[in-house]
């Protein structure tokens, strides 16, 4: 059976040194979140994840959801009491604003907590990650009374939420959905359609689910231009606040899929179900997109969370396996053979996995943090800067992460040999669960369209050229420092590729858009592995400053030889993403679609 | 439902066109296998693998094998019937020796069967594959009386066959191995011990299965030096070769796994089962390494197939489904959307499966033919140098064929966005499925050791020699040739990378060994690079020809252009493989374990 520890350390690491997130105090809910605080925060949430969520999920994989005869879904054993906890535990609404009943503490704190979770029980935390992405757009575009009505019951977990976008036939190209809305006398709705793959669209964990659904009013214009956003509970609340009759919204069937069986992944079926326009009509859209931000950075948090937890398996494995001896000899002549983490390959593997998931963590700590900036601070200056970074890098993270995380999750299984294809050892779950986070919330090579297509030009590449100056800032602050060399070298080699690429897509695909869709996601993965490199470096000078100043911990001298592990093996390959981006569209256009 | 369509045409080209096999009809059984009657063989593998097999694929997963409360092991529905087809169809003993039943042609075109039947059904196909890996081993190192009494029923389906190694403390490193032999008055050994992960171990397919058993006859050497190879029979045979009793062999329980789920995988008990040595007495190893080369051809292949069944699925689903508008504007006007393979990024992705699948495919053929040169041919220096290439490119091809398979799996089921997460498309299966082939018959960073450590230093390092003369050579042919710049260029070049890569080993691992461990994996896919990078000149050189000759196939220019996506697109990653190779084992073995 697997096991989880929350990286702690790591955050702090983080927290404390890297980003010094005390440095913020000026925003709202940060103050709140002082040292002390942070650190009894995550302590109970890494115990939460490690003593509840992590024993359920193999349960969770095991029996699944199950849609009855007569309508009803339950979770697996044990799910329902679980979220109870959560909820009480107020996980739910952690940063969800104060005069709504949450805590209102930083997304940054929200966004770590999520990782421990979803490392924990992946198909367990898409139920709050949910409810959260609903109240994220409720309390944008809802109204006052919108507000009152579901945010409070949502933070108390009282009620969960859906997000209703795919059909059948759309998933990425929104602009065919045939979903109606037919206006009320009383102004509100009835909805009718069918909606497919909607993650925790059913269940018992919760009293009520409310449902945000995107539908066509009638009459509306064709396209993504006539879509509105709906909200639409399962159960109707009367005037006075309490629960009413069923709407018109059921569970059709509960999708069989490969993976995340914990979750109820739906089939929902809106018969003039009553719903309430959330924004202006025509508008969902635009009211989709304002979360979309925070909800694929949730997603890339998945991709690093799987990451994590089957690294932590596979290290255990590794050192615990007898098998062979080292290529130099015998390293534990008293037993039968050595464990297999003497080997180099296994080394390899095991490094590149860690060098991913510490630079991943990092991008995400430092793009929350941005994400809070850009929400809460008093100067538009700042929070424009904040927002620019924050479009900039969501494509990246979601792609990024979901991919290298998914990749890491086989490398660990692979540790394990034939163990690792046996159910019981956990490990091919993480492979099945891991996968669906680069499909869900724009499939990767949808984020690799949106970064060279809209955020890398958007008002004239200002994001990007505020990355590059950073980092080229950084590199010729530390570029003299003799122990930063092993870093700085290779980063600005790489800075130099990702310039290179940005040049060659400025020159040749505004006349020719087919160079930018050829060359999409060997961008993102370049820009990936630079902004990783980055992370890299500014976490080794702040490992090398804390040991010049005496700090014996053993993790910094880790964090620097894995550092140099990323520089040497992993960076590299910002060479091969530029040459492919650089050859253009010709070849692959070349062929007729009926020669493939 | 997935679909699938044997690549007659492709096959033809490498047999017909690039290889040229009747150059072989001096070899015995090669002169059978004329290009009619190669046809007739294909269009009957075809037809078989697409109308029986593929309609099983699902079924089998589903249902998967069952062991019931009396020992017995039962396969899903329709396999017992399609097994029987399969039996006698022939097609176990497509390249058996004439003697024992089998038709004696060339392992070449048997390899492509497998193809066609693990493209249809991977679980399915490996029930015959252990079969034909019994036969070799038997038919290597078994007694005339062995061959006689069990060769020919399993020729027939009749009887099949098993291949038991692991145990639960080893796998990789057999000299842990506990399973005791004790030799009876008869000559005949008692065995006793546990076997795991068994396929095929028990079922319901054949009314009896012969075990191969590596076990510790009582006295013997420890470690690999004391192991010997046995012949189990399930029931044992009688003088007149009819069925006798049950043997002491049963299946204990079978694994929970993350695919193959129509192949049972067995936990087998060996409970003082009556076997005969197959062999010298503590040759065990020796006998097993002899059929290696095939056996981990034959997964190689499984690595192939799987990526060919996605890719064909990938391609019907991008041009089916509309979604989305060319970034050229649209391209079926009259559609609510274009297909989605309008998309260069689709296009990308489809390329990279279609440019490995083809060179995979060549590689697969050219080696099968040094296999049967290796074994039929009169001449010694011929076998020789046959030898030397199978040694050589044997973890080669396990390695890469299966990891990139497998990766292309999940490229595939990727382009169906949350369909392919869904089981009915059968797309996450194919993923599952082929994961295991990265593990089995020695894990891939297993195949990187052997090829580095073992094959490469093998006679003075007299195959890669060859090989690197070779494609030299090839390239100073054809390098004045204009329109084959685009390949000769590119080719030189990364084999300029894996010159100094071989180089760099040569001078940097003997003294310390941990550098070739360190670079063993990159080592491995930069060969498997550069052998692809061949295969495509060869390939793009015949259609050249072809084309100059007045062919108007369309295929033909498919060919060239797919070659030169690999050129671009895949084949620049040597420079990185070699980098990485190039950073050493420094850094990679710098921390203590406890540090991971």
């Amino acid at each position: 059976m697997p096991t989880y520890k929350a990286p702690i350390d790591d955050v702090n690491f983080l927290f404390n040194d890297v980003f010094q997130i005390d440095r913020y105090n000026n925003l709202a809910g940060f103050s709140d979140a002082s040292a002390d605080v942070r650190e009894a925060i995550l302590g109970e949430a890494a115990k939460f994840a490690e003593e509840v969520l992590q024993p359920l999920n193999r349960v969770g994989d095991l029996e699944g959801c199950v849609r009855h005869d007569d309508g009803r879904v339950t979770t697996p054993k044990g799910f329902k009491e679980a979220f109870k906890q959560f909820a009480d535990g107020g996980w739910l609404g952690l940063s969800a604003p104060v005069e709504f009943g949450g805590q209102g503490l930083p997304v940054t704190l929200t966004q770590t907590v999520a990782e421990f979770q979803t490392s924990a029980n992946m198909a367990f935390g898409m139920y709050p990650g949910l409810t959260q992405g609903a109240m994220a757009a409720l309390l944008v575009h809802g109204t006052d009374e919108q507000k009152k009505t579901f945010i409070p019951k949502m933070v108390a977990g009282e009620w969960t939420g859906t997000m209703n976008l795919t059909e059948p036939q759309c998933g990425t190209d929104l602009g065919l959905l045939r979903a109606r809305a037919v206006k009320q006398a009383d102004g509100s709705y009835k909805i009718t359609g069918t909606k497919i793959f909607i993650s925790a669209g059913d269940h018992d964990l919760a009293e009520n689910i409310i449902h945000l659904v995107l539908a066509r009013i009638e009459g509306a214009p064709a396209g993504i231009k006539g879509i509105s956003l709906f909200v639409v509970p399962k159960r109707k609340i009367n005037a006075d606040g309490s629960l009413g009759a069923a709407n018109g919204v059921s569970c059709g069937s509960i999708e069989h899929k490969m993976g995340i069986h914990g979750n109820s992944t739906c089939v929902m079926n809106y018969d003039d179900a009553t719903g309430w326009l959330v924004g202006a009509e025509n508008k969902g859209m635009a009211a989709m997109f304002v979360m979309m931000n925070e909800a694929r950075l949730g997603v890339a948090v998945q991709g690093l969370a799987m990451s994590e937890v089957a690294y932590q398996n596979a290290v255990a494995y590794a050192r615990e396996r007898l098998q062979g001896r080292a290529l130099t000899g015998p390293q534990s002549p008293d037993k039968p053979a050595d464990p297999i983490i003497v080997h180099p390959d296994v080394r390899r593997t095991l490094l590149t996995i860690r060098a991913f998931n510490e630079a991943a963590r990092a991008m995400v700590v430092w793009t929350s943090l941005k994400s809070d900036v850009a929400h809460r601070s008093g100067d538009a200056k700042e929070r424009q800067v904040a927002d620019d970074h924050m479009g900039l890098m969501t494509p990246v993270l979601k792609g990024v992460l979901t991919d290298t995380g998914f990749a890491n999750t086989v490398l660990a299984q692979q540790m394990f040999g034939g163990h690792g294809y046996i159910a019981e050892h956990g490990m091919e779950q993480f492979v099945r669960d891991a996968r669906i986070a680069m499909i869900y919330e724009g499939a990767n090579g949808i984020q690799a369209l949106d970064l060279v297509g809209r955020k890398l030009p958007r008002d004239g590449g200002r994001a990007a050229m505020a990355f590059f100056a950073e980092v080229a800032a950084f590199a010729k602050e530390h570029g003299a420092d003799e122990a930063m060399k092993p870093f700085i070298a290779p980063l600005s080699t790489s800075l130099g590729h990702l310039q290179q690429a940005t040049m060659w897509l400025m020159q040749n695909a505004m006349a020719k858009p087919d160079n930018a869709g050829a060359g999409a996601t060997d961008y993102m993965k370049l820009f990936g592995l630079v902004v990783f490199g980055y992370m890299w470096a500014k976490m080794a000078k702040v490992a090398q400053d804390k040991i010049a100043a005496g700090d014996a911990a053993a993790y910094l001298k880790t964090k620097q030889v894995t550092g140099r592990f990323f520089m040497e093996r992993l960076l590299p390959e910002t060479a091969v993403h530029l040459a492919r981006i650089q050859s253009g569209s010709a070849t692959v256009m070349e062929l007729p679609a009926e020669a493939f």
